[in-house]
């Protein structure tokens, strides 16, 4: 079986957001399948997708403030600057994070473990919204 | 052809270790595809996969050292502090490598370069043993 | 439908590559395919695949410019230092950015977003050719 489908996600503020309950509701085909993989993909350059921690929003927040710290804005040898500070530095956490994350789906379910969540990164200041494209696949 | 199964990797070290074998050993359904795609899923949020260099013990200890730069403890910003000075730098060592890896099957073996390997890489101080999700399918 | 195909990528200089014009000349399967997925994999540990910006070139650059502040050359305690000083930066380089990407295909195209393409990111000096394993699979 094959199913596929855009998930649009609403305009969020610049930093790590927990989207798991949103992707599950958009996509009940995963109830249909007993073993299968999940694949999402970001069709955007200054946003990304990750799996991690879905508990403490600290570390959510420490993440933003630990990925300001690896892509800098205004590093001195930026030359692609016509787009605004944040813009460079979001095409580099979007490389270094990922445009897609394949999830195993198990016995009806997205077999993420007990402390795991699916993160939409907004790496812009002034974001509009992001569309997803889930592609599912199982028996 | 569908196949799923959970891999147990024992305990390791902090670091990164090459469970190649211990992969290819798991799953003989792998023999039996001519085309098709293995994904591995970690369900931590402390743990990572890669796929790098197999040969030189040196490569995954610079790894190690290197990510350690890359994620430093007790950086000053960090404010999900209570599980350890190791914890917030493993959440971030684990998005930037990833939950997950895909690799391709082809004529019954993995296909992977002369010099790949799979890595397990263990960002925890004092880890338990870690769950894989193997998820193989292809004719 | 599965079908796997290896793409040789001409060796190229140091830095970010769009690819995504030659991997949809290579790979005409794709028409036909009305949902699926495209897997590319590349059987190196010293250059990697992403997925960025498709349009200016100093994004490219920029992004050659920043993995080098991110994985410098000389650092004090690499110990795998007999392939050249280029060697272990690209090992670590090959880890950040990934050995495959995974792309929805919709309606037989590649469903890549309008600012979206395929980068080969070379990180060695003097590199040969590099060999990509697509695999396709879909309906």
């Amino acid at each position: 079986m094959w199913y596929q489908k855009h998930i649009i996600i609403s305009a969020k503020p610049r930093g790590f957001h927990l989207i798991t309950e949103q992707i599950i509701s958009a996509l009940p085909q995963i109830r249909s399948l007993d073993v299968g993989l999940l694949n999402l993909f970001i069709t955007h350059t200054s946003a990304s997708l990750a799996i991690n921690e879905n508990a403490d929003p600290t570390v959510r927040s420490d993440m933003e403030a630990h990925f300001n710290v690896l892509a800098p804005e205004n590093a001195p040898y930026y030359r692609h600057t016509y787009e605004g500070p944040d813009d460079m530095p979001a095409h580099i956490k979007s490389v270094l994070l990922g445009a897609s994350q394949t999830i195993p789906i198990s016995k009806g379910k997205l077999a993420l473990g007990t402390w795991q969540g699916i993160y939409l990164c907004e790496h812009r200041d002034h974001a509009s919204e992001r569309t997803l494209i889930a592609t599912l696949q199982g028996e």
